[in-house]
């Protein structure tokens, strides 16, 4: 008996299941592609042992903390912020007893997936499992064969990319690149030099300056400042930027009023309104960019952060209090695409979390775009019925062609092989269907399955 | 041979199917609990006879009214309003004759499950079987068997909850306390005290005043008049409050701001600016009275209300005219929750006409606050289709645990039992397709059918 | 082998599938009504011969464009606009080779279609299949058999309705009407004398006015003009009004209000807004002709056209730069609706490109108004998914009887009984799962299956 069923997230009807599961085993054991993720840079550049049980599957889990934080557990019952509860084996236990939250949901799926392929644990996590559980986790940690670099390895992983702020030095990768063979790339992420609003945003740009020897006080030292650092993360092996912004508007302003507008945003002075414009005018700076050296954008738009003023106050970002919002993407992206948009050399991968506009506004706009692709199914849809909505939204105005492959797009590692098993289950449970109501051909479903679970991200991406 | 098939509404796929049927035999005739609907106290403080056919199924039934009206039926024709047919047996034939059109709709499960479970009948309705029908009802209705208190037992109610005025002396829950073992409780819904835009605002402020002795034209003593009637409900039974707002807006401004925005809301001088600010604030304001006396919120936001401006003045409210509009409570909800929204005492439902807002800000919202649950599919959603997109939308981010169970939130009396039954079908047909795919243990969906179908609407509501 | 399984699109079920054969057996080859699209008159009037394969089955569909230049084919390779491939095979042999782009999209499904049942070409179109392609439907275009009215003849067509400007003198009308047995009838579409935006509009009017003898420099002979437009397309068979609009506003002026906005409109000095409104006010004015001489209305709204500003400059309109918009009809059709809502005369079906609509606002506003009917799926929803989604967000609200049949709604007449077939047997499958859900008794799903196959159709429009 194990924690997962060889047929889970098929299709229940007999015939389609087999051509699910021939489907399926073409691609099971195909190696990882993970082009979008928040992998930690150290675990790759120093290969250090993970911690204790909570502190690796529950506290840095934003999935796990708010399903418990929903039904009344505190953040100090799970060992984070103020009085926090110091004993990682009696925050496993809070999570073991309140396991039956996740029944439904992707989190299930995940940690089942994670206890029992990477640990060989097969009994349910429960209250009586849980200090089973713990201590065989806990011991599995101590050995070498859990620390980052093995179960890259063991998870198959050919490539995988970390999310990386422009101010980064890059030393974990460079580290990686020197004493190991796995592939490990950095993004460039300039949300805390882009964004008016970010924390700091004033010093970030001073040090921008300092790091590449521009003078980020005016407009072209700036940009230029942009090219230096996206050059020095190509060297380490980048093939993307992304951008999280508030919403996906872009502007294509005339550069004399870019530089004015970057007065008033360097000044510190500037309005909300002047705040997105700049980040809008930005996303068209970086798509010609791009034009120019290769880098495949991603943007991330549409969510409200920190929704708990409180809770963000106490003990920061990334707690479970992430809402998505209304997306907007025609007028939008407008200005963007009508200036570089049909540039053979750029890559745009759109992500949403308002799944209102896959068949609206997303695959309309991919579907005919030559810049554009989708992102897979983001965050709160990175689930079994949120992929197969996304495949059944988008597929019959974009095709599968004018899809991105899949992102794992975790900090979890542990999670990394579990994704990505959803992922292709649920693509050939999708593909299934199409050859059984014969909207597919079988032949075209065998080529297609590889191209959704690595071929895509993998040509997409550059990789 | 019977209108309704034992099947009904369960998945095809045998496998499937039967673990459906296993579910539901364990809920088919669990007792019904009914946390919010809108049942006349009268019903049960008199335990009158109900009418004729006609005025029992067809003429207080909005989405009957409105199904015919779109096919050019007139409300004249159905016995209302102007040149309104006297004759019930004649407006039962009318609808007879268009029984067809609610081919494919919940009215017509409900209507079927009444006419088949309640009274015995077992033809389908049309032009030919409408007299035989129309007498059969007609004479059961003149039995005791058949009174509101008879059918209370019959139909296996644990508890049934009305939705009464702030202003409401609730005589008819004290009859009914007083006379009989049913449990009918009250529902606290402030709109007429709290909607400056409500006919007779002003006047049902100073009926709030007279009622409880307090000083409504000030905002200290309007606060107090509503602490006093929430205590007079909670006497009589109630656990809840219901709060039908055009919009989720919430606010939570300085108390000295809110009696200036009451000096003008109470003056009749105020904007819609003012007005739709005021209702917001309120929300808060009953957060934190719900804070202090247990009252579970209930908030009911996205309607345009009476939408044919001449059938609103012809024959007034809640006959069809209703019209869902585009939902939006990420920004709105943020005052309220900010302020409230952490304290273990509160519990507030939410409930929305906008089926985009499930994944998109919903479930996300009741997945991290510990306050939030989501209410049911409602009304128009209250359907085998709006039923199964709900829990498809909002389980994988929410889970079972932040629902609310089910609320049958009807004035038709006769069609409860049938609300129940195609609830609890399809809440057991999706937990078997969990099962059969494999994202759910056998046991657990056992554990979870019972929740859905009674559980959590006791839990949730303070049954 | 052929191209097309004779089950496709039917449920897996072997149960299901069986009643949705039986029910499709009952409408495969029942008459195609036809009541609105976009094929050219010319072909009606003068019956020419086709040209070659590129320039019927590729160039002029933006389905088929916007894939190819998805994915980077340039326009000049599809022989369209500067710098265009002159040879129509290279152009095919384009196509050919990115054949595979169109896996899983309904284009596929037509184009299969139109090459396995009106071509008689077995073998998936491929690069090496291209040339014997092209070949067998060049060799085929020559012959009699393949000219205009043969094929309405043979897809066994009752009444195909076009789409027609306004200034339009329907010359092929007469001429198809004279000449032949065909029921080919113009449908009254005033967008380039209604919109002040359109190119040309002031000279429009000026030659709304030659052609009516109508005084189009004041409100009330440019309202007659209109009037007599209409009836001119009455007499040529018309039965009814088809209108483009950026958004579904409408606008109930008082008639001196709304003459002082022609006023301005007419200047060629009204604002954006100004414009906005008189399409609005317009809708409301052809809603109260269309009560004094029944012709039904048709809206279609919702497109933000020519995303691509360079390509538009370069080669024009529907060359698959067309993206969707967010809907809203609930407040934008008020005005209209009760100005001439409830009346029996009038009938107005509406079309949208954003399917929250469908349950939220559109099923709810035609589920009660007696003049609104919903039309079938349009332009990117005109598809597999797009119509079962459409059933079940709208069916359980509006029922059967309020939507509209189906729109081909197509310029490409070879894939006219594709796109039949493709609606018939998606609402035969949906119908089916009724059946076996025991939503619906399996006589009423033959009673129904006819009626949305054409029986609507020919109702709604009173053809």
């Amino acid at each position: 008996m194990t924690l997962l069923h060889p047929d889970r997230l098929f299709p229940v009807d007999p015939t389609t299941r087999a051509i699910a599961r021939s489907l399926f085993a073409t691609v099971e054991t195909a190696p990882i592609v993970s082009p979008h993720g928040h992998t930690d840079p150290r675990w790759w550049g120093e290969n250090p042992a993970f911690g204790d049980p909570a502190s690796l599957l529950v506290q840095p889990d934003h999935y796990v903390l708010r399903m418990l934080v929903s039904q009344g557990v505190t953040y100090a019952e799970l060992g984070i912020g103020p009085g926090a509860e110091p004993d990682p084996r009696k925050v496993w236990r809070t999570f073991a007893a309140q396991y039956h939250l996740f029944r439904g949901t992707p989190s299930r799926l995940w940690l089942d997936h994670a206890l029992s392929e990477v640990f060989g644990i097969h009994a349910r996590l429960s209250p009586e499992t849980a200090d089973a559980a713990y201590d065989a986790i806990d011991a599995a940690l101590k050995t070498e064969a859990f620390r980052p670099r093995a179960l890259y390895e063991r998870f198959g992983i050919e490539v995988i990319a970390t999310t990386d702020s422009a101010l980064d030095d890059l030393a974990q990768h460079r580290a990686a690149r020197d004493g190991w063979t796995g592939r490990v790339i950095p993004t460039y992420r300039p949300d805390a030099v882009v964004d008016p609003e970010f924390e700091g945003f004033a010093a970030n740009l001073d040090r921008l300056g300092a790091i590449t020897g521009c003078d980020t006080a005016t407009w072209a030292g700036y940009l230029e400042a942009h090219r230096l650092r996206r050059a020095c993360f190509i060297e380490m092996g980048a093939t993307a930027t992304d951008h999280g912004h508030p919403t996906a508007r872009t502007a294509d302003l005339a550069q004399s009023d870019a530089a004015a507008l970057f007065d008033r945003v360097r000044g510190g002075t500037c309005s909300a309104d002047d705040a997105e414009l700049f980040r809008a005018q930005m996303l068209t700076e970086h798509a010609r960019m791009s034009c120019e050296d290769g880098l495949v954008m991603q943007l991330h738009a549409g969510v409200h952060r920190n929704h708990n003023t409180a809770v963000f106050r106490a003990i920061g970002r990334d707690r479970g209090f992430d809402i998505p919002t209304q997306g907007a993407f025609v007028d939008a992206l407008k200005p963007l695409l009508n200036a570089v948009g049909m540039d053979p050399r750029l890559r745009l991968i759109l992500f949403t979390l308002d799944e209102d506009t896959y068949a609206r506004e997303l695959a309309p706009l991919a579907g005919v775009w030559p810049c554009l692709r989708l992102g897979p199914p983001w965050w709160f849809h990175d689930s079994f019925e949120g992929m197969r909505r996304f495949r059944q939204l988008a597929t019959e105005t974009a095709g599968f062609a004018n899809t991105a492959g899949f992102n794992d797009d975790t900090r979890a590692l542990l999670s990394i092989p579990a994704r990505h098993d959803v992922a292709r289950r649920v693509d050939c449970a999708f593909l299934a269907e199409l050859v059984t109501s014969h909207r597919l051909d079988e032949d075209e479903a065998f080529a297609i399955a590889p191209q959704l679970a690595h071929g895509l991200a993998r040509a997409v991406y550059n990789l």
